[in-house]
């Protein structure tokens, strides 16, 4: 099973001009994987449903509350010390823009999709796990207070 | 704000049925409320996105671990003690059926919409927080083995 790169770049274009624009945040991605090892783990989670009339699947972005805390105090311009209602609201909107601006991207390319509401789950070490008949695919992020992990799952739409 | 009953009873009377059928689980639900509360804290959740022409939301399943534990074990018919593969790819299994039955009532209703694909989360007492404008909605259930909330948002496609 191949990689599908024209499907996935859009995702990682749009976290990094995210992170870029809105938390004066530069990440870089690393060697992109299909996912056979662990789940991505960390302490806060935004998740998305997409579907489309062809595929269908999610998108989750994993960060430690380090890389969390210090992103969305970029975005705010106040310092965050604790995951609170704030950090949980915008890592849930940091997810919507990511999966929005990918979704603009792909519709240029003729794969339309629609997006779900966000939802975002705390809670120390906690993992994910796709449930997808198709590729899950992750996608590791280093930023200057750590790293975190996009994991995003296709499959066809029977 | 009011419940809207006529979107919610599908998603509990679809819940009974499958942990009645395929766990032969007796549940009962308890009162249900609007979501100002903390969130539903749990150990192993299902969560799935939907997304209709006039309302997108998702649903989410939370579990403690005796409670995933008991209902799986009694689906498959051979005891679980721990959170494995097995039961994860279980949990994202009850979350489909439970929300593909709900989509079959609400169809015949007029209401339809698409499922995204599952993910279940794991870690001990993690929370989930779905983002949502509209209406969050939870349903604490009670069964035998234990307690364990489904939460069902919806906002206004727009």
């Amino acid at each position: 099973m191949s990689i599908n790169v024209e499907f996935i770049n859009p995702f990682i274009e749009s976290l990094l001009n995210v992170l870029s624009t809105m938390a004066r945040t530069e990440a870089k991605h690393e060697a992109i994987s299909l996912k056979e090892s662990p789940e991505a783990r960390g302490d806060i989670t935004g998740m998305i449903g997409m579907i489309g009339n062809k595929v269908k699947g999610s998108l989750s972005i994993t960060f430690t509350q380090s890389v969390a805390l210090d992103i969305c105090s970029k975005m705010l311009g106040e310092k965050f010390t604790e995951v609170d209602d704030s950090v949980v609201d915008l890592v849930g909107e940091i997810t919507n823009m990511v999966t929005g601006g990918a979704k603009r991207i792909l519709a240029d390319q003729g794969h339309d999709f629609n997006m779900a509401t966000p939802n975002v789950i705390t809670g120390l070490n906690h993992r994910i796990h796709h449930q997808c008949q198709g590729q899950i695919i992750q996608i590791p992020f280093k930023a200057e207070s750590g790293k975190f992990y996009v994991e995003v799952s296709f499959e066809d739409v029977k």
